[in-house]
C-alpha cells in the first residue's frame, strides 16, 4: 500500500492529502436544510448532511489527489449513525481509487491494540469466517504506550499489506509539553522518531516503509531533523494553511527525490468556499471551490519543491 | 460524577471496576452457538453473542460493583454493529445504576478533541438541538498531545459534571520505552502526573478531582510516588490479576482515607469460569463464576487495605 501511495503521488504530482473532517459549521446551509427537511434535526439528519457534503467534495477532487484522511472524531460525535457515515465515506473514497488514511489516533496494548488494528485495517474472526469492517488503507497511531501498542498494528499491516503513521511531533501549540522534553539532551520526539525508523525496518515497501510518521507543519526545524532520523518513513504533515504551516518551510520534510512527505489540508480545502479568496464560488459552488483550493495547494507545494531543487 | 463514584465505592466497600472487554474466546460456546444459529457467522451474530454474554455478567454482578469499564476496541473490531452493542452495554449498565468508564483512550487536539469529548461525555449540536450519543460517565484520555488535547475534555466535563482518567503510567511491559525516560532526572510519567494534578485543580469534586489518572498495577513503586504527586486524583488501576498486579502492592495507590484508587479486572472477572479456581461453575454458570470472582477480588483488596490500616 505504501508503494501504491508513492505511485499515486508521483503520477498526480501531488504530495497532498485532503482531510475529510466535516464540521457542521462547514456544511453549506442548503445541504443542511434539505437533510433536516427530510430527517429533522436528528442524528440521521446531521449524518445525511455530512454524507452529501463529503460526496460533493470527493466527486469534485478525486482525480487530482492521491489520498484522503477522514478524521473519525468528526463522525464519532454523531454516535453509531456517524460511524456509519465514516464507513460509507471510506468505502466511497476507495471506489473512487483514493487511498484512505483513517485519522483515528488509536493506541492501546496487546489484544486491545490488536482489536483496533483489526477494526481499521484487518479482518475480525467470527466463528470460521474472517470479516472486514472499517477497512482503511492506513491509520494514525499514538505511541505513548510503546512497542506493545504498535506491534499489534504491525502484525496486521504485514498480513494486509497496509500501513500506519505514528504520531511523532504534533502540530498543536502545546505539543511541546511532553514531546519536546529533553531526554539525555534530546527531545522526546526524536526518540519516538528513531523508534519509528526501527519499527519501519521490519516492514518495508520498495523505497519507503509501511511505517510512517506524523510531524506537524508548524515546526519546520524539527521536521528537518526528523526527516534525517527517519529516512525511509513517509511523513504525514498536518498543520499546513489554517494552522500556519507554509509551503517553503515544508520542503525540508521531503527527501532529495522529492518524495517522503504528504501534506494534509482539511478546512483549507473542504471549507474553501468560506475564504475570501474563493468567495466567488458561493455556497452552492462549495465543491468547485474545494477543487480550486486543491489545484492551488498542489501548485504551492510543488512550486516550493521545484524552487528547492527537489 | 466523581462524588457519585466515591459514594458508591464507600457504600459497597468495593474499590473495584469490572472491565467489560468481551473477546470472542471468552464467550461460552452455547451463547455463540445460539447467536450464530439465529444470525449466522456474521457481525450481527458476533454482536448478539457479545450482548448476551455482557448482559449475563452485568445481571450477576451489578449489585456488588460501583463501576464498569467497557473497552471500546473490543466492540469497534465489529465495526458499526459492534459500536451499537457498545452503546447498548453503556445504556444497560447505567440503567442498572452502574457508573460507566469508557476505556476509549482518545486524544487529539482542539476541535477534534472536542468532538471526541462530545461523542463520549457530552451532547452534539444539530441545528437547534443538543443530542447525546455514547454518553459514558468517564473516559480515559491519552496525554501525548498535551493540554490542547485535554482541555476540550475538561470543558465538556465541567458542562456535564463528568470526568476523565488520563494515561500516566500504563501497565504493559514496554510502557517504559517513552514513559520512563528521564527528563531533568525525573521520569516522564511524573511530569504527566504533575500535569494531571494541575488539570485537576480546575475541576474538583468534594474530596477528589474530576481528573483522574491511569497507573498500572504492575509498577507499584511508581504507583506510590504518583499517589503523592497527585493527592486529589482518583487512580484507575489496570493490570490486577491476569497481568500480575497483587493486592498487597496496590495499597500504595490508595490514600490514608482508604479511598483514591479503583482497581480494574477484566478477564479475571468476565472469563473467571475459565480459571481452574472457578471451573466447578461450568460454562453454563459463567455469570455466577464472575460474581464469585468479584466477591473474591473485593475481599482480596479490602483485606489488603485493612492489613495496611487504610
Amino acid at each position: 500500500m505504501i508503494n501504491r501511495l508513492v505511485d499515486r503521488i508521483k503520477k498526480l504530482n501531488a504530495p497532498i492529502v485532503m482531510g475529510l473532517d466535516p464540521m457542521m459549521d462547514f456544511i453549506p446551509e442548503q445541504i443542511k436544510q434539505k437533510a433536516f427537511a427530510e430527517y429533522k434535526e436528528t442524528l440521521a439528519g446531521a449524518c445525511e448532511a455530512v454524507w452529501q457534503y463529503n460526496k460533493g467534495i470527493i466527486d469534485a477532487t478525486y482525480d487530482l489527489i492521491p489520498a484522503v484522511k477522514p478524521q473519525i472524531a468528526m463522525y464519532e460525535q454523531f454516535g453509531v449513525e456517524g460511524l456509519q457515515v465514516f464507513q460509507k465515506t471510506v468505502d466511497y473514497c476507495k471506489e473512487k481509487g483514493l487511498i484512505v488514511i483513517g485519522d483515528v489516533k488509536r493506541g492501546d496494548i496487546g489484544s486491545t491494540s490488536k482489536a483496533y488494528a483489526v477494526a481499521h485495517l484487518g479482518k475480525v474472526k467470527i466463528g470460521s469466517k474472517m470479516i472486514k469492517t472499517f477497512d482503511e488503507d492506513f491509520v494514525t497511531v499514538n505511541p505513548y504506550l510503546g512497542s506493545d501498542g504498535v506491534n499489534p498494528f504491525l502484525d496486521v499491516c504485514r498480513e494486509e499489506n497496509k500501513g500506519i503513521f505514528v504520531l511523532v511531533k504534533t502540530s498543536n501549540p502545546s505539543s511541546g509539553e511532553f514531546q519536546d522534553r529533553l531526554v539525555d539532551g534530546r527531545p522526546l520526539y526524536e526518540l519516538v522518531g528513531e523508534q519509528v525508523a526501527k519499527w519501519g525496518e521490519s516492514h518495508m515497501g520498495d523505497a519507503y516503509s509501511y511505517v510512517g510518521a506524523v510531524v506537524g507543519a508548524t515546526y519546520p526545524e524539527m521536521g528537518r531533523v526528523l526527516r534525517k532520523l527517519m529516512p525511509k518513513a513517509y511523513i504525514l504533515v498536518p498543520g499546513y494553511g489554517a494552522q500556519g504551516g507554509k509551503a517553503e518551510d515544508l520542503v525540508h520534510y521531503f527527501n532529495e527525490d522529492g518524495l517522503g512527505a504528504i501534506v494534509n489540508s482539511s478546512r483549507g480545502i473542504i471549507a474553501a468556499y468560506k475564504q475570501e479568496k474563493y468567495a466567488s464560488f458561493g455556497e452552492a459552488g462549495y465543491a468547485d471551490a474545494s477543487r480550486q483550493a486543491v489545484l492551488d495547494m498542489i501548485e504551492d507545494i510543488t512550486g516550493a519543491l521545484r524552487k528547492a531543487g527537489k
